[in-house]
């Protein structure tokens, strides 16, 4: 099986049914966190006792994070499972993600305590961020299924994944490696030969050396040093890298008379900074202080959630473009979409059926202390997609070019409900056929914890949709798959009383 | 006086009343497009009889991106005036931006022509990234008005300019450029000594030199490395830097620890990377053609493009989260609102008044590829809210316990918008005495870039609410002051006509 090189888009992306990961720390908590919200059980390993504080830190800001990054329906979430053993977290692991110490002994140590118990066919992927897969895998018996998967932290948000093979590393193995992550939605890069810090950390390398100089030589503090980054070429490496940005610097002359042009200046004399500072006591005190001076008054976690918050934002920003990151963010909510028909999905007739339940989030509350106005529409679009997918318009139909489009929404709003508390939906059709779709839908806080038995209404709403033709925007007839399946629930919801509200009009 | 070093703020941002580029190329365009666009007049010299050209293209793409970039009230634009010579050039202006190849005996040259015809306080700015400021100034008259102002392709959007000082710059006119930048948008980054390149473009030298060889030696390819950069540590790169990233990194114990732990690191035999490879014609070639591979498929005008409206985005995305180049973006957007006169709030009562105004967000777009049915209630729970605060119910209201729940909601969906779009929302009162308050929103899109010039209907939106005691959860009457402004209101819009849509139930 031939492999499939750098950027190139990988064939059948699939989730591992159940993983593994061996340490907790920043790193491991990331993957856990990443996994978890893709709906994948994982089982955990690490002897510190503080591991498993330390990653529901990192869960809360994933879920923080990812809550904010797409609307699209997320599975229930895997379940994460503490082992009290390397053996007992790797039983049963489809994938096992190794990220613990970077000292080779010691990985070495941990992939024998995995082979002694983990599955023939079980992937191992080390997180290390340099040592090399043919040193890695030097002592194991099957050899040829480990290879590195660098990710990048914060992992839950970051897409990319550098895959490295050593030596015995199977090409069929790497796109195994490139199909599980594909389907968490990361950007598998597969890197063409093995190399000390792979790729992107050579990057990093490269400039941390320079900016450990401009430090020591007083030329910039280290927040002058990070302004020179985010206000000027970090800007252009979110989105395009190194040669694209040059390749557009150049111009229509090229990139072989961009490259005549920038050479030279390698040439001039500034190798000085090429050598490797020497870490002082005196150096790494400047550095600290500075970066309190510029840092300090945020928190580390504070300071997280703004990261996170911006990498949101932009890779919201780059879908929008479809561009980059953003892209892969679309991927991985297609996929998602494509989902949920096969998950849940009530299929009773005789009865309004459930169409969505979940818990309030914080950020759904507003000034007056409640769930915000405008999240029972969200609540309702929800329960919307859910009848949607229930009468086959799924990511498929979607693709072949149909949909409904809401034109007409009524909403009572009955009753409060705070962050924290379960919500659900039940869903009437009122009319289907034609072009037509009319909706009822009822959201009710669950009985329950802090809240009384008895499901209480919170509102109702009632929807007319239009069938469209996705590519000229206008009104069309649903497939005849669609339309049986809709004919089928609305005679069965015509037996049912019609709801208390329907067809009302404001202030009536 | 003295110099305010690295980031600290511009105590009094002041664009220039005129200025003058010499040279008319990428940067000299850039620098043209940023000043115009601030309303500054602009004397250009370049003996090129194709700069016009090249400037008006330049021009062009720095209007679709401005255009996009904010909402703010631009001034006219500045007048752009080619001169016959540098002479005619610089007659009357406050600050001479130079853009000229880098050679250090033509940027001479070019200088004491400046001085024969200039202003004796006109400020003289290099764009070199690289010559030391001490060694162009080597030969002036009044050396002490000469610094470089190193700007970041596009310049017309990328906020970053190094300013750095030469042995006779005083720190009176670093200061003096760092107001002019800051007026005309910019962040003013001052580098506390010269050194060849500055900052940023040592780590851009040193990420160029690394990628060379990992190119030369088959690692990776040029879309490969791009890929490692904008999958990854591009994204934290655009919003914090190294430093910040790194101390986030760190965790709970610190820099200095981070530092212990990444710094041997640096001792690692990766030293083979740090000559400079040979630029054979052979790896010249590889470049190019790999990055035609890469890239080939969008023209240079095309990707001009596409960075652009990444940028803008991810700058927006940024202003959002307040943070980084996005704060630099409000900062400039508040000054260009401070220069328009009596342009603040809506507080007109002869007509519908305007409620909310913004740019469609990203995260805005469902799998339709429009914005999602629940974001129309977005906004209108946003219209609301300023009626809300036009008829006194704010903050402090709100803590004396008074407010309005919305209890019914009646939207017609009548158009479909996309992400980017500018939108806004009109508000009329239908009704408003006792404890009712009945409204009545039109949302739009606004007319222009990519819309037709007038406004589109979107969508309207009935919406009844109850005044209530925040304290009992149950309904009450609004404070004498809240209820004799809103009857004010309530009276103008009486005689406004009832707009079509109100009172209409689903289906009807």
């Amino acid at each position: 099986m031939a492999t499939s090189a750098g950027s190139a888009p990988v064939t059948a992306a699939r989730k591992p049914v159940r993983a593994a990961v061996i340490g907790g720390g920043v790193i491991g908590g990331g993957w856990v966190a990443r996994l978890i919200q893709n709906g994948v059980d994982v089982g955990i390993f690490d002897p510190d006792p503080e591991a498993p504080r330390k990653v529901a830190e990192v869960m809360a800001n994933a879920e923080h994070a990812i809550g904010r990054l797409t609307m699209a329906p997320l599975p229930a979430p895997g379940e994460m499972i503490f082992a009290r053993s390397i053996a007992d977290a790797v039983a049963g692991a489809e994938l096992i993600v190794e990220a613990v110490p970077e000292r080779l002994n010691v990985k070495q140590a941990v992939y024998a305590e995995i082979e002694a118990a983990a599955s023939a066919e079980a992937l191992i992927t080390s997180s290390t961020s340099g040592i090399l897969p043919s040193d890695l895998q030097d002592e194991m018996d099957r050899p040829e299924r480990l290879l590195v998967a660098h990710p990048f932290n914060p992992v839950y948000l970051l897409p990319l994944v550098e895959l490295v093979g050593g030596r015995s590393t199977t090409a069929e193995n790497i796109e195994r490696a490139a199909s599980f992550f594909a389907g968490i939605g990361m950007h598998p890069l597969r890197i063409r030969k093995e190399i000390e810090a792979f790729v992107a950390d050579r990057f990093l390398e490269a400039v941390w050396r320079e900016a450990l100089w401009l430090v020591k030589d007083g030329i910039a503090t280290t927040e002058e040093i990070d302004d020179a980054i985010r206000f000027g070429f970090g800007l252009r490496w979110a989105q395009m890298g190194l040669f694209e940005t040059y390749r557009v610097a150049g111009g229509e002359a090229g990139m072989a008379h961009f490259i005549a042009q920038f050479g030279p200046c390698l040439k001039w004399p500034w190798t000085k900074l090429m050598d490797v500072p020497e870490l002082t006591d005196e150096l790494v005190k400047t550095i600290s202080d500075q970066s309190d001076t510029q840092s300090g008054m945020h928190s580390i976690r504070e300071l997280e959630r703004i990261r996170d918050d911006n990498l949101v934002a932009i890779m919201q920003a780059l879908k929008a473009n479809d561009w980059g990151a953003g892209r892969t963010l679309s991927a991985w909510e297609t996929a998602l979409y494509d989902m949920v028909p096969a998950a849940a999905a009530d299929d009773s007739t005789d009865r309004p059926i459930e169409t969505m339940r979940q818990q309030v989030p914080a950020a759904w509350t507003d000034y007056n202390g409640h769930m915000n106005e405008a999240r029972y529409l969200d609540c309702f679009s929800m329960a919307t997609d859910a009848v949607m997918r229930r009468i086959g318009v799924d990511a498929g139909y979607l693709a072949a070019g149909g949909s409904y489009f809401t034109v007409e929404t009524h909403i009572r709003h009955l009753d409060e409900v705070t962050a924290g508390s379960e919500i659900f939906a039940t869903s009437q059709v009122l009319h289907g056929a034609g072009k037509k779709l009319q909706l009822f839908h009822h959201l009710y806080a669950a009985g329950g914890d802090g809240e009384s038995q008895e499901p209480r209404l919170l509102a109702t709403g009632e929807h007319m949709l239009i069938h469209v033709d996705i590519n000229s925007r206008s009104s069309s007839l649903p497939s005849d798959a669609v339309a049986a399946k809709l004919a089928e629930l609305a005679a069965a919801h015509d037996a049912l009383p019609r709801p208390e509200g329907a067809g009302r009009a404001i202030g009536s």
